[in-house]
């Protein structure tokens, strides 16, 4: 079944446009919850597979959503809408029961992702070009807030970005080496505070899953910066400095990602740019206590939800891999090849499975975490990034 | 609207039932998620009251559930089914997008609650009389497993059910001081692994939000039991022994809950039975480290998601207040009286807000934790238990 959603008369300059999507079957009945819901982008047709975890099937694909080459997706409240934001700068929000595109908007050139306010009410795009961030009502999709993050008379492109508690947002400048929280509690009016002094490049950011820390890992130099959130006037500082001291790093084929929980317990677990190696960082010292040999340069450090594993994937040309950590005796315990390009892990809200996508060999598996059977695969076009609606209920998703 | 919902023709040994519930309102239209939706339990009428926490409304009410004076309830893996625990030993399935029973079954004559397993296909029940737990199939109420709970010729009482990893359930044996782990991995060989010496009449239990450790709160002696899950071969040893010492207990009015999670960061929060005192207690070495002067005899001591606030509300006579704690100062840092007789509170999914019930007010109270502003004032008859759909997607809940 081939699809075609041209997206026609929508202006680069954002502009609300109402499109149909394509629902491949028929919709759900009204007596069937979403809890259990999640989509796979399959990133060369620009269209979400529609995926229940409970039945581990594919229930639909939506077409018509444009450039998905690094896609990312957000959920509303009620976990009925999947916002996409798109590479090429759309937004388009999907309804995942009725199967089709609710709105779609081109809000900038160039996107990289985007976050949902604690409340629901809000939504947010990272934007690479031109550079800043965009805030939108999630209802609506009227623009709210327009951030420029402009830095000396231009325009930074922005990542990291992550909502926070009370309708605020946080995100990295990488071409400014910056650190801004935008709070919209009153979205009349943002107020924007900027950190500086963060060190060089942040390419990436997540925050903890209490909400009280932020951390930025670092293209430029061999460290992160880290924010207590908690304290009257949140700074930045340097942690891990000159981690790789010693070691020639390894040219970086992919650049790593932050998103996601990789904190377990008292401890966060983090890629090492350039190397081999899992870092393991006390939470509570935010000293080094550990690095852990894997078999590539790490993109993904994901722990399950109760923290007991870590699943790492990793760039070219180690990406047919995901290797398993054991957090208690920081032992890698198992070693997976469930397929080529093995692009994203998410987790089943309690962990008891993952799902992994093989972009080049278009699976996607269902991976028992605590005997590591394949429980099923599902024939899904170039998958790459797999989001389940239980991120609604969840900070820093 | 008077409500006649009869338990006709239903008989008290294990008999599948299915009746007609109460949509009194129109049902959900097919393109509404389940994400935000809860119940609260109507406890002197024998009825659900369906909310939605985006809206912050009332949306139906759903009767025939019977004797719901201590009733709870857990969700299916989809969110759209509401599984109710009653008192008198009914255990009810409710579609709250159809708003209608779909299931129901008197399983035991006098209930205290219960679990559902973390892959969602079975629903267990804590029983007092005749006693131990039983396990149904979560699609069709089907019995799969009966644990008597026998000790010495007798049947124990069961109380502080929890869901583990790998559809395993923990439960406490009140009057045999056992505490018990049932594997149903394999669902027609179930597998119960015995701890013994965990100290005199566990009252209550919790699994920390890591899935690693079970605490038991226990009646007959000040101290609690702790179980390392994780250990190889789990065992119970004793922690706070002796936390009232020199202190003459109080009566208690009300038994306490350790249901909901009280774990803040590194910290547990667990009410003193008997004192005005939460204990804080650091969960890698479990000693206490603090102990908080509140004002009366804590009931539930729960951590907004986030983890930065405790909240806790009291025994009779002062169960007309809330207080909440802030767990970077450990202070005591507002007091609310959102009505008489509060029985419990639920976090929304991201903690923005508290659902707090006044029983004796016929009042919800919806209030944003950020501010303590009261958002919203729900009617709802003796309101007791309050239940969000997003306890699906989370362990021990």
């Amino acid at each position: 079944m081939k699809r075609r959603h041209l997206l026609t008369g929508v202006a680069a300059t954002p502009a609300l446009a109402l499109l149909p999507g394509c629902a491949a079957f028929a919709p759900n009945e009204a007596s069937v919850g979403t809890g259990d819901l999640g989509v796979v982008i399959e990133r060369s047709r620009g269209t979400l597979a529609l995926v229940n975890t409970s039945s581990r099937t594919l229930l639909a694909e939506i077409g018509g959503l444009g450039d998905l080459s690094h896609a990312s997706v957000v959920f509303s409240r009620d976990g009925a809408s999947a916002f996409v934001f798109g590479r090429d700068g759309a937004l388009t929000r999907v309804n995942l029961l009725t199967r089709r595109i609710t709105a779609r908007l081109m809000q900038a050139g160039n996107s990289i992702g985007g976050a949902i306010s604690q409340d629901g009410t809000l939504v947010a795009a990272q934007n690479y070009t031109p550079g800043g961030v965009k805030v939108f009502d999630a209802n609506t999709l009227a623009l709210v807030a327009d951030i420029p993050a402009m830095v000396d008379g231009k325009a930074s492109r922005v990542v990291g970005l992550s909502d926070l508690p009370g309708n605020r947002f946080i995100f990295s400048l990488f071409d400014a080496d910056a650190i801004w929280i935008a709070d919209l509690s009153d979205r009349a009016k943002p107020v924007i505070t900027k950190l500086g002094g963060i060190g060089h490049q942040p390419y990436d950011g997540l925050v903890t899953p209490d909400g009280r820390h932020y951390i930025a890992g670092l293209f430029g130099e061999d460290g992160l910066a880290l924010v207590d959130l908690w304290d009257d006037a949140p700074k930045a500082r340097r942690i891990l400095a000159g981690y790789g001291r010693g070691e020639v790093p390894l040219p970086v084929y992919k650049m790593p990602h932050l998103r996601g929980w990789s904190v377990a317990g008292r401890h966060a677990y983090l890629p090492a740019i350039g190397h081999h190696e899992v870092l393991v960082v006390d939470t509570t010292t935010w000293q080094e206590t550990a690095r852990i040999q894997v078999a590539g340069q790490p993109v993904f450090v994901i722990a399950r939800p109760d923290g007991r594993q870590v699943w790492v994937n990793f760039a070219v040309p180690d990406y047919h891999r995901v290797q398993v950590i054991d957090t208690v005796s920081r032992q890698v315990v198992r070693t997976l090849e469930p397929g080529k390009a093995v692009l994203h892990m998410e987790f089943t809200p309690r962990g008891e499975a993952v799902w992994i996508s093989s972009r080049d060999d278009n699976r996607v598996s269902v991976i028992d975490t605590q005997h590591f059977v394949t429980l099923a695969t599902l024939t899904i076009d170039s998958p790459s990034g797999v989001f389940f609606t239980s991120r609604a209920a969840r900070m820093g998703f």
